[in-house]
């Protein structure tokens, strides 16, 4: 596996790759790498001839107040597990040549980054698509894969991808979850062992609204009243939204039809998780 | 000469060019071709193995009480023209296919594009910013040709494609007037014949602070007040700005250190002008 920091040095490793022909995948991540990730480097290990991974956390997507300066790295570590997957570059920038003094461009998607997360996150989706956009600029992959646990960030980069014309396949990948029900997230490391037994009714919620779905109901508010009533049991977590949404344009329905997306995000303590399951028939 | 109009057409031309190591050169415009863009052609068919020029008469970058509707277009002129230079692909996709139902995606460039144009067309910028990265994401050129006219747009660009890691190289040409110092631009076909003759006090403007440059005027201020002077003799010219700006980064400046640039725009009865001019020792 060759590291890669200077952006220059990537640019080139990338027009050779494509030059000779070969087909490149990447997997964008911010680090401190978990099952989830791995999932994502493993398909693009199947799809790619070359399997960049870029491991860069990303101020512009962290709002003032959020955790951009604790937000767990651990290099060596993450560059070991990379390494077993057979990740070909691991491709680690700096923020000072990501972002240099006077940078000031910005990709916005509009509609799609309101509701959710965008209502509580107003800043982040701006800060996402701008260093993905960037990233496909300078890793020029054919297929980027990222996961469904940040459901609302796949809708809006496939949409940036149409918009611009990035020519870029875009994949996604299920959750992966602990054994007991959580996603897994790099975040899961701020949780107590209170807060942790506490946050497993995110996905306990989830579940019973998928069993309400497969015994029929399709009426949005009633699952989601069930939702709320499953986490507010808990102690010590401050729901921050729950919603029901058409699964492709995120779209606020009603009633659900052929698939929807119930998505979730909570405060437990100081600690912000999200969640998400596709309702989908079968 | 190849007439291209469907953007997977385009993509595969120049994903092809690309494979087969040939050089892509591209010429943005909005047709009406005049001897303006003819040198940015030009220009193209030196540098480039395959020379592509794009005609796209982009809505995004007109405002709502601006001349979309109206803009000039002779499509089969146009064509005549580009093919006499040796243009290989012209390019000319559908407004519906640029920007389809549900298109939400901007690119904007946050400073530079306030003051000057910013200030009088403020979603101006980021209407050909975006235009222009799609452009760019379909085309795959390694050099793109803009005229100096634009100054301010050539300044947003260089910085988008330094932000953004577009890796275009990005070629300024020299403004092309008419035999009495008319700035070359398809609006002048606007322009009346008392009007045509007012406007020409543009030119003669910054030929007199060029002659004050010369003679060692480093003030801005006083450059300005003469210029504004001069323009202000004519009837029916209505002054939006003259502004001396630093000629890289646009920034303000109160003296002229080693280049700056003179840029200004005008209401010619209903036809808005611009123009601009250089000052660099020798």
């Amino acid at each position: 596996m060759q590291r890669v920091s200077p952006i220059t040095e990537m640019c080139s490793i990338s027009e050779g790759a494509r030059s000779a022909g070969k087909n490149i995948a990447l997997v964008p991540t911010m680090g401190y790498f978990h099952e989830g990730h791995l999932s994502l480097m493993r398909e693009g290990r199947k799809r790619g001839d070359v399997l960049v991974v870029s491991l860069f956390v990303n101020p512009a997507q962290f709002g003032e107040d959020e955790d951009y300066g604790v937000y767990p790295r651990d290099f060596s570590r993450d560059k070991g597990m990379a390494e077993g997957i057979g990740v070909d570059i691991l491709f680690a920038p700096t923020v000072e040549e990501m972002y240099p003094t006077g940078y000031q461009t910005f990709v916005a998607v509009e509609k799609v980054t309101k509701a959710m997360e965008g209502q509580f996150r107003p800043t982040h989706f701006r800060g996402v698509t701008t260093v993905v956009a960037k990233l496909f600029n300078i890793v020029k992959p054919h297929i980027a894969i990222f996961g469904e646990k940040d459901y609302q960030q796949l809708v809006v980069i496939r949409r940036m991808v149409e918009d611009l014309n990035l020519g870029v396949e875009i994949i996604g990948m299920p959750i992966v979850r602990e054994e007991d029900g959580l996603a897994m997230s790099s975040r899961n490391t701020y949780l107590g062992s209170e807060q942790r037994k506490a946050a497993l009714s995110l996905s306990r919620s989830l579940q019973k609204a998928s069993e309400l779905f497969r015994s029929g109901e399709r009426n949005c508010g009633r699952i989601i009243d069930t939702v709320r009533e499953v986490i507010q049991r808990e102690k010590g977590i401050i729901i921050e939204y729950v919603e029901i949404r058409d699964a492709k344009t995120l779209e606020e329905i009603e009633f659900i039809g052929a698939q929807a997306v119930i998505a979730l995000a909570m405060k437990v303590g100081r600690v912000r998780l999200i969640d998400n399951l596709v309702l989908r028939e079968k």
